[in-house]
């Protein structure tokens, strides 16, 4: 996954919109909360079975939709903050791997 | 970013740990929410200027840490519910740049 | 507050509408979650100055009514849970007041 | 349950320990989504019938703790934004029985 052609896609979009200036660290990190509570919403009721159903279903789009829209707040809010996600990730794996 | 070798490194150690009944779609996104809130702990009492000088402490690493916990369930999420994460973020990015 | 007769409500609706069943803790302690990010939702992208002016405009009544559904699910939550929730209040009040 | 009593134990505590210009709204409301998912840290990896034995061991009165931290945010974050919350309770109740 190309993370800096992600976050220039988002980019592009916020200027058009004119949503610059409210992408500050904490409105992002708010954001991010309430698009994974939109994917909760998909599964909130339902058992694990009939979650996988749902994957099946025309609905499975929405949901993956919503996975989408947390991977982009999630990569935004990284740049954000200066943090290089990727590389962030490998150090987590590597402390992990150590306990 | 690669998201395979990201997602086999969150089942090995699952396996290892003998967590792997555990991450049914329902835990995972429970635990997506969690994570984006063990983040915002380091967040909420802070302004967004407050929170800069944050990421240049030695708490920086910290949230960086958190930010890629949440990457990982997200990639784990994704994988669980058969969704393509990369595939579904482009057709967002489509999607948004009709509207 | 009528804690027990707010219970009621909820109950008398989720019977009617044939919703008990689902009513189990971890499914309401995740609707209680999705609740509040609906709340969010109105805040996210506002200044706290923002905020004061959205209450006094219309969309207050609609910010009231995202408090309320929080309130209802918690108490729901915390029936079910078999908690007190008025006594757990007053132990953590107790509990602070002694830190 | 009594609301006025609640928040003004929140604010006596708040005001002891010079919190209070942090109490804005959007800072209480993010800090009730971190109170919401530090109850879900004891639920997520349970199943129900986990869940109700756990209610009955010593971490009961944890979970007890943390429904009774959402209710307090709860209630300050509504006063905060001016809203009456029993009153907004009863009106959702009133427009649900519409529906």
């Amino acid at each position: 996954m190309d993370i800096r052609e992600i976050q220039r896609a988002f980019d592009t979009r916020a200027e058009q919109k004119g949503w610059q200036a409210l992408h500050t660290p904490k409105n992002l990190a708010m954001a991010l909360g309430v698009e994974v509570a939109e994917l909760h919403r998909h599964l909130q009721w339902r058992s694990d079975e009939e979650i996988c159903a749902l994957m099946d279903s025309e609905q499975g789009d929405e949901v993956a939709a919503e996975l989408a829209d947390v991977q982009m707040y999630l990569i935004k809010l990284a740049a954000t903050l200066g943090v290089d996600l990727e590389q962030a990730v490998h150090a987590k794996i590597a402390e992990n791997s150590r306990r």
